[in-house]
């Protein structure tokens, strides 16, 4: 276990975030990309209205444009580097990037060395931050499209945790049927975000609705409820202040309620799962139970799996390292309980998920391993993540 | 009507949205109050967890800071005027603006001639952009305090509509017993915001859900559901873009799907009431449908229920004008379906609600006026409101 941590520490050495951002200060300034730059830049899917930019190109570089007449420097902060923008006679700056990975990238604006989010953008929670977010086209966006199939619907719930004493926020998916077949019961997944994330990742920037509702209208997926909620297990959440639809967020490090053990395996145990089970029309045993990250999400999903055995019966960890047949064998009852185990990564990282599946298959396990080809430690290898995973879950 | 209409125009000189928000360029820069401020300045309810800045003082200064090292100017946009900051040794900006009224306020910062929003902020739709807003502390900010009561859900959902040959995207809120009294059915009303404004100011700067499950804790408002949608009825609706929790957002004027008539008429009575009483359990009669809402939202009301007298049982307009008991003597079957009448406005602006309900009840109709003193065409009115129009209806 020590050797995951540590290599999932490695991961971040860059940064500690689940996906790294735009963070401004301290990450080195490079010029625009100028050269070898095809033409055929278009407004990105998610950003404001009325706003030509931030754009992309079919090289995937990402242009942004911001008007700041008096400014003498302006910055396009994404994926760990800064890049000049250019003014024009306007005081409109440009400014170009290197191609980016297909998916979703945390980016921001710095103009005369404040960091600001994009007044183009959409707005997302990640890298510790609520910030911009933009999406370069990937050829399988189309999972997570809204189309006009029967639609769940993503419900934001308030509640109270015993463990932390004050009342926490979270997500609750629930499959179009579910409001339509008033007697019938669920199973439910219980999912969860990485460092620096929230809540809101996985019903926004994660698509997780769409992508539910997608694959249940092809047959592909059973329905079922997923549930969404923060890692963040300290006393004085930020979810009780007085706002709505947006928490203030606030989990940046591995202190606090990290899963090994530690709090939020208290509250998820003792107050996430009595209270869905309690509230909601679910099925409350172990066999129609499942559990999934991540990052830290899949290291706490590893974690609080092993630590509570015969609790959940199908496992998913994305980019969140592996299980081994030791860890398997120290776990009693877990080989019994669990009918899937998945462990999937970014091909731009090495996190031994196939070999993983293969050990584990050899003990009995039904394991599978998944890569997501092109991508490396960031959203869109989650989305195909959670997009494989939930096809093999509660069947 | 028409007298209404240019009273909302009038109203609007300074600015036609909803409420009027920071909006940059154009707005005149003033020095930043130094004189006679009370430093008792704490960070706002609504930062981003971590956050410091921006603050509120017990005056209701509102009080920005930026690091800004490089920059030459920056200010403060809020209230229709740009507070120029200041900057210390540090390469830090700050300012405070004069004192806002109680309330939620848009607002944005200007980087040497950047508007862009505050990344100390949550942000919020309104003034036709997602941004920066503030919680200006209130004396009854309780009645939206996320407390240990029964809690209701607000959920997402998305359908076809089929007048805009899209998909559209709305909240509904259920009340907590709708999820374990599974057999009941509810009242509904639908609830409109503003111009510049869509769906999400209800869902998150209205605090609906937080007043509702308030109230029915108290015992002072029955359970109902609530349908928030978007005036934009556009064809090409943004909601369909691939995005999760954010919507582009994007109804700024008057044009389009304006209410009077038009396209949003269509596509609230063939598609949202149709949608809601399909698939949800509710009373889908006259006398358990109820319509309101702010501003251009209330005017829509107003139309919508004088075109369409039998639909409608309780009305709510929140800074939307008037209804005559001409009004309803031209609107056949209005007087005899209608059971509350409510409409309300700011103490600062001028509307004529107490007239206009007094002269309504003397033809017989059950009409409430009232106003919320101390405010403006702002949520804060808004949310008063709604917390004095639920307690009236279905009852």
């Amino acid at each position: 276990m020590k050797k995951i941590i540590l290599s999932l520490m490695a991961l971040a050495t860059v940064s500690a975030y689940a996906q790294f951002g735009g963070r401004g200060q301290g990450n080195p300034t490079v010029p625009s990309v100028t050269e070898n730059v095809t033409e055929d830049f278009k407004p990105a899917a998610n950003n404001q209205a009325g706003h030509q930019y931030p754009m992309v190109n079919s090289q995937r570089m990402v242009r942004a444009q911001i008007s700041a007449p008096n400014a003498t420097s302006v910055g396009l902060d994404i994926d760990g580097k800064i890049y000049s923008m250019t003014k024009n006679e306007n005081g409109v700056w440009t400014g170009t990037s290197a191609p980016q990975d297909e998916g979703f990238h945390y980016y921001q604006l710095n103009i005369d060395g404040a960091s600001v989010p994009d007044p183009g953008s959409l707005y997302y929670y990640g890298a510790s931050r609520w910030g911009s977010g933009i999406e370069v086209p990937s050829g399988d966006q189309d999972i997570w499209a809204v189309k006009n199939v029967p639609q769940g619907s993503m419900n934001e719930v308030y509640y109270w945790s015993s463990v932390t004493q004050a009342m926490r926020h979270c997500y609750i998916y629930f499959p179009n049927e579910y409001y339509t077949n008033t007697t019938k019961k669920y199973p439910v997944l219980y999912l969860m975000h990485g460092m620096g994330e929230n809540e809101h990742g996985w019903a926004e920037q994660g698509h997780t609705a769409q992508i539910m509702d997608n694959l249940i209208a092809q047959g592909k997926a059973t329905p079922f409820i997923i549930v969404i909620d923060c890692l963040d297990a300290r006393a004085a959440q930020p979810a009780a202040a007085p706002q709505g639809g947006q928490r203030q967020g606030g989990f940046g490090g591995f202190g606090g309620g990290f899963g090994m053990g530690g709090a939020f395996q208290d509250v998820l145990i003792k107050d996430i799962i009595p209270m869905v089970e309690k509230n909601y029309r679910v099925i409350p045993d172990t066999q129609h139970r499942a559990m999934a990250g991540l990052s830290m999400g899949g290291m706490t999903t590893r974690s609080v799996t092993l630590a509570n055995p015969k609790t959940f019966a199908y496992v998913g960890m994305f980019s969140g390292g592996t299980i081994s047949a030791q860890d398997i064998q120290n776990a009693e009852g877990y080989k019994e309980t669990n009918k899937v185990l998945f462990m999937s990564c970014g091909g731009k990282e090495n996190m031994g998920v196939m070999e993983a599946a293969e050990n584990l298959k050899k003990i009995g396990i039904n394991a599978t391993g998944y890569i997501s080809e092109g991508t490396a430690h960031e959203w869109h290898t989650w989305r195909r993540s959670l997009y494989q995973f939930v096809q093999l879950i509660f069947k």
